[in-house]
């Protein structure tokens, strides 16, 4: 019963997933594609695939699954495209920049009866799983408060950010993802008040875009939990990923991971590693077990931890942030 | 050239304030006032010095400086007798619960040239001091954002709570003083907008004195610096103080003291301290090195610390929370 | 230019070893061998390979290299073997119990022209392999001491136990090659004196067997440098794997792995994980690391990185602390 | 019933008892006794009380207790004087350099029936002393391995050296101390076998003197209990004060103290704090629990956490250890 697995994209996250998939028993990775030829034959070549086109893998009875790891604009039309052909799908997030055309994607694919899980690698982590777990269990109590650091080591190429819907969409997409599954979802509760504010701190190339670089967030639930996000797109140490959730007995801490467990001591102090480089080394395992989830909830028919439903909730926060910080008052839901 | 001095308080930290005046060379504690008489028998007995009463601190021609470590609603008269007086003051921290009333204090200690220091206690600690010194050097470049954790063990009475002013005036206040000292001070920034959320998660009875327990305040400062405050007042695992400033070229992180640095390595994991108890203990240096403060800047007539001033701007900070958090709207200074 | 491979043993460590070479980009696994045939077929099938005996193995003219996972006292004469039939070998420690028969095995393999390396995987760990390139790199100076904390999570099974050669040339083997490693090899250093004291004090049983279960060796190199190494079959927190050394300019201290980078903080204080379980957790990244070694020195040519020349080395080092505990006498060489 | 005290000595060690005992309630400092009358003068000033001379302090009825804290060589006539005029007395480490001379004090203490209190000061350092109440607890089952780190940040003056007896004799009766306290005292366990390894790795000079700067000494107690305790006279990144105990049930491992919580994170890596910079910052919190002991034993008529007894033991370990690293051959007891 092995699956069939078709990958779209061969660039840096495309290269991730289809190179887990391939490692995993129970999944022969047959297709690769991409625009970029080169990237494409490379990957296949690497991973014992064939290269191929969105049309002809559509068209292949044989595939099971689709991995969608190409550019953001790409998404929408391959979800409906594979709901269509009936292939399951495992998109990268976010599903779309716009949440009406997310919105269709969902309602695609419910329509289609295809399972489609969107890739919020964060909730495999093994420290922030670890977490969610001792939360479900009530280890430290009920969660009232939670705070998000998350800073990338460096902005992208202006190009790419003209291209990314902004921080918020970008960005903070993954920590809104965060505030939902931490703070909310253990008994349903939602977003109730957001209130973002932005600046540029880092490279004043980014008010010419409309953007910003240096994000706080806050929300409220409608059960009165408290979220603060701060985040930055230029953390000179590193890549910076870590949360804290305060429950009503105790508080989980998630720090960050590191290279190597070396302190070299001398006469300036002790020195540790920086954080992991950035998020293909800090989040490799959670990557694996992202898609070794896909398949093993493809094969037993559980749900997935993640579904399109939580790649529109989160979006929506995204853009209630955006609009949020460019007028300076709260967004209530 | 010995300083005598006079403690009005023989409470909880009227105490602290008088044995580490006592306790400094070229200081001469001759005073103690409290109304209950017990305590400043005791207090006095203590410390080798002679129960008195205010009027005859003010009158007493030998008196240098008073130290206030009364309750709240005593300081602002306190103040304008012993600056009437042309006695020096060391006041706890706040000045007043009204801002108005403050601003007088601040008036009528400037008039009579007697010098005034207010107890925020926490710039003196040796954590948070070090991390102010290599921001003043630059070890970490441009200040850009600042994540201030602060949690309180247990809430104190409802009958202390009645008084207090609100969480915001009571427990914040400390905290925007910190967003002062740290990111603003430098270069003379300022808030420019505050936007707080705050709830009531521990204990109900609080909503009926219209107070919170638990708060997420973001400031943005005319520069565009963010700073973002969590507090609670329960915290399970103890008194929780900690910030995090987040420069150019990389990040301050003050995390709590512990009382011993031993840790245990069994079948349940590692385990170490918890934060050492509450304000007492974890401020024990900074409640030292503040009053030594005083007397050395009297000695050489450098500038406090902390000055009155700085009183009233956190107490204006204060203010604007307590009105958006009602609000649910930001306010802009 | 694929290598073609044959692994003997499909035992826990022989699958480690399959798995790991499998995996490999120009590595094709062709063989398993072991007289269990469930665990050979078990094996074969998971990693594409096929079931063989050594005869047949040496016989093959397409066999580049050998890897043996298998018992110990099965590695002496499958390297005589595969250097007889110009086979490259990888060996898992150790190279034989008896240190003749191993420098019997060194002959061989250099008589043979053969490329033989021992599984020494502590020296790909991350952590100690950064410690050592800072040490080589004169980061803390020249190193002056050594101190190794060795101790497994619980002790093997009696019968494991009886064949095992003690617990010198069973667990120690691995500590005498990091002192080799750490503390002689930048400078043609070498073991000048060595004490070595033991006891039974987890488990009486282990008296009967003439071994021990908790040993504290000293080695004093002829430049005078001094490692102290403590072990124990039984630490109740886990497989406890650290050692520092100390340098004429600092401290390279090399802590635990952790699975996750959690904290808890709660009424009885902060709670981390304990140390990964044992070693196929700990050194999950070594063994990867070290066959990745194996296969690029024979691809390049360049020497590697523990040569049966160490496996001998440190056999010496544990026969000798073997006696020392017995006489309670020092040994010097 | 307030205890009047001397005190002998007015250098480094003699200041920090003189200080700390005139700041207990209960005790009155009156007089300081140095041959250099410039240190007896300033010591005298500072805490308000008079120079004088041993021959004054041992005729004065008045005074109860002395506290020795001047050169090693004066001690033990010190100790006789004061037992020969019913002085209780505290001596600062170690009673003498030589045992008989050390065995003469403990029994010139006992005919007098005075108490004698030496200064191992470790045994109060709050972090040790919550191991030590943690082992008497069996939160961590029975003892089984100790290992002791022991650095100075640099090595004393070669006059100091001269004199000092060497390094086992100086600077390792305090781990000897510690490995009694914790690894013999929970059962009267005590050594049964002793090996040292000594060399001179930081200065030349130190082996014309007969004497070592770096140690690596093992003990086996009757239980078969292992304790393994390396020592260095020069660590470049401070003063370096650990040790672990391995128990059947879990590990105590006792950290550094550092002056301030501050972590630091650049492009560099993490940085903390070096450990606090020598034995008058690491034990000040010991030396001042220490002396507070000594009186509460003298009004309560409890025993003393360590006796001359403990002195005695120490220094015959010290001797033993001198032997040792000599001969290069084990001593037993």
């Amino acid at each position: 019963m092995t699956k069939n697995v078709a990958v779209f994209g061969a660039g840096r996250i495309g290269r991730i997933h289809a190179a887990n998939a391939a490692a995993l028993p129970g999944v022969t990775l047959k297709f690769v594609c991409d625009p970029v030829a080169d990237s494409a034959a490379s990957l296949a070549a690497a991973l014992g695939a064939q290269v191929s086109t969105p049309d002809a893998v559509f068209a292949d009875k044989s595939i099971d699954a689709v991995v969608i790891g190409s550019p953001t604009d790409t998404h929408s039309d391959l979800i409906h495209r594979a709901a269509a052909a009936g292939k399951h799908i495992f998109c990268e997030k976010p599903v779309d920049l716009s949440v009406p055309r997310a919105v269709e994607c969902a309602r695609a694919v419910a329509a289609a009866n295809v399972a489609c899980m969107i890739g919020f690698q964060r909730r495999f982590d093994p420290t922030f799983a670890e977490a969610k777990q001792r939360l479900q269990r009530g280890d430290v109590g009920a969660a009232e408060m939670l705070v998000v650091t998350s800073r990338d080591p460096g902005a992208p190429p202006a190009e790419y950010l003209k291209a990314s819907g902004g921080i918020f969409r970008d960005m903070l997409i993954h920590d809104f993802d965060v505030f939902r599954w931490i703070l909310c979802s253990g008994d349903g509760d939602e977003a109730a008040w957001l209130s973002a504010s932005a600046s540029v701190l880092t490279d004043p190339a980014l008010s010419a875009l409309g953007d910003f670089d240096s994000t706080a967030v806050t929300l409220r639930t409608r059960k009165g939990r408290l979220c603060q996000i701060n985040t930055s797109r230029r953390a000179a140490y590193g890549y910076d990923q870590r949360f804290e959730v305060l429950g009503s007995k105790g508080l989980l801490q998630c720090g960050n991971h590191r290279p190597t467990e070396l302190v070299q001591w001398d006469a300036q102090g002790l020195h540790g590693d920086k954080p992991e480089n950035f998020f293909l080394q800090r989040y490799a395992a959670a990557y694996r077990l992202e898609i070794t989830h896909f398949f093993e909830c493809l094969q037993s028919g559980q749900p997935f931890r993640t579904t399109v439903a939580d790649g529109v909730a989160a979006q929506k926060l995204a853009d209630a942030a955006t609009e949020s910080a460019r007028s300076g008052r709260p967004v209530e839901f």
